[in-house]
């Protein structure tokens, strides 16, 4: 750990957060689990959606759990590693995207209005992207740990269900290489198309991410070092937003590819970090199934999406919704006077 | 074939229709295929909810479809083979299930209610089951195909959008006896738990269809004889809801395991005859992803479900809105002055 790192005064505030993480309501559990026993189906039937019930119960701390304010923050940054031709689309597309999400014009918009979804855009110094990963890190101590407390301001209006996501031109390289930091394996192995780039694009990328981590060679014990030197702002933003979440129980839908790896950042620091998460969605962008497997989540979609802005977790919410429907809404089997199994 | 199907006549009308069934509007689809290009997003980054507006807007005839009245017609039926103990519910909780969804307390009403999908339920004889079928033939020809044309009923009312789903206890067997009639194979290859069988119950249940395949030896070239021989009044509507829709050109979710199966006969006859359909859902009764096979469909959603009702489907509508939301709703990337990819 660099000189920065031993100080630590800036990461000191995350580490208690961490240390001091809340869990579900066991009793909430419990009763939940019950009922889901008592409703008219055989028992299981409803497969993830009973599992998915039970979740919301306990960290809500009801049996029967209820979303009315669900929130999709989207936390939009830019990096200097786009420099490095790593993307099919150029940096500029993430203002003009941000634009997009203001006007109403994105997907996440239109999946936010579907399913009732509140929506915000944290647009973090767009016009200052991060520091070219394959120069030196990313952001300092204590610009990370800032945008980190930043993405915490995602739940303070107030929410019962958080949906994360980013936008971010050259961020599935930002979080290919805090997958390859955090885990380690080849190179290869967590990078892909991203936005559109062909196979020799592809292995472009791992070479920057190559690059990446041999620069930060011996500084990447510590997940939060390897956040600050391979990661982005709204990386940071969305770590500081679950966790954040976290303190408050409030459930956390996480999106793709690029969502995933600020998760993982919590997932490396404690592996109980992401109780509250559910993985919204597994990504067509081909590393995300291996970072989902190194977080122990399984997806609630798998619709070949590959978009980012939340999308992905936005579209989850109706699965929640579901789920919360039945749980709450169902006749039990004595209720409905239906003759319970053999 | 028998005498019966060789006068051929109850069985005309159904055959007619499958010879004149209606194709997508291909213009349509090329102008939904250009305008997904023209989105503000990467393409193809939306994955399958691009292919699902796509194939909407070919059955609907519009570029961009919209669905204002998805219906779920739920069959509901009883069955002779349930004197075999081939289930972990007694025959009676059929009848009670169909009270309980006038009532409002099952697993479909929270989610039609969830999603706003109409919700019919037709009953089908409850208080005379199918003939059992390792005894017999389940119905006659007359019956079979005047069940069809009830079934087909389905859409009289109205609707964009149809979800296809059935209650029925014992007939997860009837649903294997059928795939195992089309499909052949091994008898242990099409069984499962259904409601909740042990391995013995299931062993059980391979033997009963082997049973009941092999009373009909040599009877079973013609899909429609495989249907009335092996199948049920619930099978023969969902047959024949899925084929008037196709008449109408409405876009047909089917639901699980037996939903298929009553699919998988018209797909045996045509193998067209499910372009209008998609399936809903990955069932956790393990034979349904064969019959998936089978058929050429790809599901949209996997949570381990497999209660029937439909309640696969009426969830599956969220993916549906969630698909038409963007296709209609985000902006060009001309209109967003978003710059399009390198």
């Amino acid at each position: 750990m660099d000189a920065a790192a031993k100080s630590g005064l800036p990461f000191d505030d995350i580490r208690n957060l961490v240390r001091q993480m809340p869990g579900p309501d066991a009793a909430a559990r419990a009763a939940a689990l019950e009922r889901q026993g008592q409703l008219t189906k055989p028992p299981g039937s409803l497969g993830t959606l009973e599992e998915v019930a039970v979740w919301l119960a306990g960290w809500q701390g009801e049996a029967v759990p209820a979303i009315s304010r669900p929130l999709c923050a989207v936390f939009a940054a830019n990096h200097g590693v786009v420099a490095q031709g790593i993307s099919a689309f150029p940096a500029e597309v993430t203002a003009q995207m941000v634009a997009n999400f203001s006007a109403g014009g994105a997907a996440v918009n239109q999946l936010c209005n579907a399913f009732e979804v509140g929506l915000k855009v944290f647009e973090l110094a767009l016009e200052m992207p991060t520091e070219d990963i394959t120069k030196g890190a990313a952001l300092s101590e204590a610009e990370c740990a800032a945008t980190m407390a930043y993405g915490m301001e995602a739940i303070a209006g107030g929410c019962d269900l958080l949906c994360i996501g980013e936008m971010g031109i050259g961020n599935t390289t930002i979080a290919a290489a805090i997958a390859y930091g955090l885990y380690g394996g080849m190179a290869e192995d967590w990078v892909g198309p991203g936005t559109g780039l062909d196979a020799a694009g592809v292995k472009h990328k791992a070479e920057v991410i190559e690059a990446a981590v041999a620069l930060n060679e011996g500084q990447l014990g510590d997940p939060l070092e390897v956040l600050r030197r391979l990661g982005g702002r709204e990386i940071a933003a969305m770590a500081g937003a679950i966790l954040a979440a976290r303190m408050s129980r409030i459930p956390v839908l996480i999106d793709g590819f690029v969502a995933t790896s600020a998760a993982a950042v919590l997932h490396a620091m404690d592996e109980s970090a992401l109780d509250h998460c559910w993985a919204a969605h597994k990504s067509a962008e081909p590393a995300h199934v291996h970072m989902l497997e190194k977080i122990g989540k399984a997806p609630l979609l798998d619709l070949g999406m590959r978009l980012g802005e939340g999308s992905g977790a936005a579209l989850a919410v109706a699965v929640i919704k579901g789920a919360l429907a039945t749980h709450s809404g169902m006749a039990t089997f004595a209720e409905a006077g239906v003759s319970d199994k053999d």
